[in-house]
């Protein structure tokens, strides 16, 4: 029962600043909720001289070798913000092995190496904890741990990255094309200077590994997930799909089918009152679905300093009232099922298909013989601007599309193919 | 350390029934994450006869004595789903004194009672939860008492009565007025024979009481909270407010301000970007301002069986997991500061106007005197229809407000006095 915890923390970057900063304001509060004063004693740097005034104003020492932290046996606590792979792996291992807590904001690792980190925090019966690793202030994981763990989820689907909803947001509001609304977000700090990660969807892929996790206790690789980027979004079909009555989004969706779990992210039609196509600009969403509840949704930050730091200090109230306790420390994410990937060929989706026709006029007729010939299929068709097919297809396998892709193909280009999260309404 | 702990049932009705399907269908989940067998054993009801086929098929007993459960010394968990203060208060303390952890969802009971009965279960050593209190399936108590507790929140603001949300959504989309808004909600159960709780806003002041507490450590009564309701809400006024890009709904509000905490409950206009503006029909939501996280909500259905079933059993779990650790059974909310209410004079709104003009050609001159004479407290003004004038004021004290009223009584009859919460856009 220990009335004083000490936390050594990697990193002194933007969120680990917010963190040094929150834990200020909130240090009394934290103290008189769970009886443990939180002290910040050490902090691992690059370079002391920087940071002197930080250290100085704070009460904390900067140090520059790991082991100063991981073999102090006065530090109870470690706080992981550098980020990657390497060295924050390592660094971590070493600090469950000295039996320090561990509070991590780091997707990547989790998303790749969180099977074996949890093992040894369990082997060495501290606690591993990492709310700020999706969707920044959103209070997401622990919900998913304690109040979702009562019900039965079908399906979980986020807007996790903030960097392509605030473009997407700007390509919508103010009509800026991809290369316009990136500069923008890299201006802004959103997107980092080599945005792959963002843009490509990998970020949110990883972000949905662990949702998939907490929501289904299915360990899921990143080569499990169908995944597509933004960056071969057409401005046009963002206002063809806004036409009909969709909101273009990134979002990750990891969902139950009979078939087992199927899993992806990729830009989508959501339809407008999908709770989710509510989320703008840099904001972050978590729709869930659930036999109990039903319909749900968690919205918030994404990023940021302070509403990662509160996900980190939320973390740390954790491990500070366990600490009055039993010391269980379990594991954040307790669920753990034997689930199969769904197969591929079981899979149906809707789809937005848009094809620019080559002869205008002269192809009408054999467009309108398909139109006919696939309408079962086909919910909807429409000719914009006299050379542009739009199409939404209905309840098809990737087979299905593929084959309708085939067919469209003779008209002209096809210039994009984007699945419909929802109902298509065929009025 | 149990393996194995028995429920007792108060009251079978919709809710209760929900529990008990929820339970049968979660119960290896629970079981496999908490190592404990949550065995549904006694159901209190009024008369055996008609719930006989269900107490077969899910294998409980039926009793009609309360004793029959509170003295059962198997029996480890008391569930009160029947609602309203007598005689749940009662058995609910009869429940606590042996001993018996306790699940409710009883608002109005939490509201007014709350502190005592928490006291109770503080001096018997026992669990007593009420996630299901406020807005239905929405983890809302829990997350405030956990992940929140690592920020500090300003203010929070929740649409938490879902009859008048649906009403008001219908009023919107189908310009259905007051009366056949009420009685379709009263015809899909969404609102009771007698509405007033509802329509009055006294619903949803209870569950702004408990929102405060856990929010702020505050303990607010009834009578330290403005209450309006929607019984006066003229659809005219409605459309007036969404021409000006607002949407009215009936919002609860607890808020610290430098003068203290201030606490309401009416009809608000919203700006359309606002989250909480997003949410329609019998939905709820709670957006939250804080320090740390900045704007977040949490949006889900705020009544319905197997929501609310769903937060029963989240309680459930609560308690299984804590009776394998330390037995502590902390208070559900922790948080207990000494603020001072705000003075009424030192609140400041911005509010919306209508005003019927009686002589509409006459008193023009008049009105744009007194336009053009207090145009620093209005920021915007319109004559619709000749006759309806329409002002937005800004950032003004009670007083004031009184005093424009009194302005305006001179044109003609006051007929709408609308609070807006957020930011006035004056262009």
């Amino acid at each position: 029962m220990k009335t004083e915890m000490n936390i050594g923390l990697l990193g002194l970057g933007v969120v680990a600043t917010g963190v040094v900063e929150m834990l200020a304001i909130q240090k009394h509060k934290i103290e008189k909720q769970t009886g443990v004063t939180l002290n910040l004693s050490k902090v691992l740097v690059l370079d002391k001289a920087e940071k002197q005034a930080l250290a100085a104003e704070h009460g904390f020492e900067l140090v520059t070798e790991l082991k100063e932290i991981t073999e102090d046996p006065t530090i109870d606590i470690v706080i992981e913000l550098i980020g990657r792979i390497s060295p924050a792996k390592d660094y971590i291992l070493a600090a469950l092995r000295h039996k320090k807590h561990v509070v991590t904001a780091n997707k990547d690792l989790i998303a790749q190496h969180g099977e074996e980190l949890i093992q040894v925090a369990k082997d060495h019966h501290v606690g591993f904890y990492y709310e700020a690793s999706v969707a920044g202030g959103i209070p997401i994981l622990r919900s998913l741990a304690t109040s979702y763990m009562a019900d039965h989820i079908t399906s979980i689907q986020g807007i996790v990255n903030g960097t392509t909803n605030y473009m997407l947001t700007k390509m919508v509001e103010e009509k800026m094309d991809y290369a316009t609304a990136l500069a923008k977000a890299q201006a802004l700090g959103f997107a980092e200077s080599d945005p792959t990660n963002d843009v490509d969807g990998i970020d949110a892929a990883y972000k949905m590994i662990i949702l998939g996790a907490f929501a289904f206790g299915k360990s899921l690789t990143i080569n499990d997930l169908s995944i597509e980027g933004i960056r071969r979004l057409d401005l046009a079909d963002i206002f063809s799909a806004q036409s009909l009555g969709y909101e273009v989004k990134l979002v990750g969706e990891v969902k139950q089918t009979s078939a087992g779990i199927s899993a992806s992210v990729g830009p989508v039609l959501l339809p407008k009152e999908h709770p989710l196509a509510t989320v703008k600009n840099e904001n972050n969403g978590v729709y869930i679905e659930s036999r109990g509840i039903g319909k749900s949704m968690l919205y918030g930050p994404g990023a940021g300093a302070l509403p990662t730091a509160t996900s980190v200090l939320a973390d740390l109230i954790e491990i500070a009232k366990q600490s009055q306790g039993a010391q269980l420390y379990p594991p954040f994410n307790e669920l753990k099922e034997e689930l199969p990937l769904a197969p591929k060929e079981t899979i149906v989706n809707h789809y937005y298909l848009s094809v620019h026709l080559a002869e205008t006029m002269a192809s009408q007729d054999k467009v309108n013989a398909y139109l006919d010939d696939q309408k079962q299929a086909i919910a909807f068709s429409k000719i914009e601007e006299t050379d542009r097919l739009i199409l939404l297809l209905k309840t098809v396998t990737e087979e299905q599309l593929q084959e309708q892709l085939s067919f469209v193909a003779q008209f002209g280009e096809v210039q994009s193919v984007l699945r419909i999260m929802g109902e298509i309404d065929e009025n």
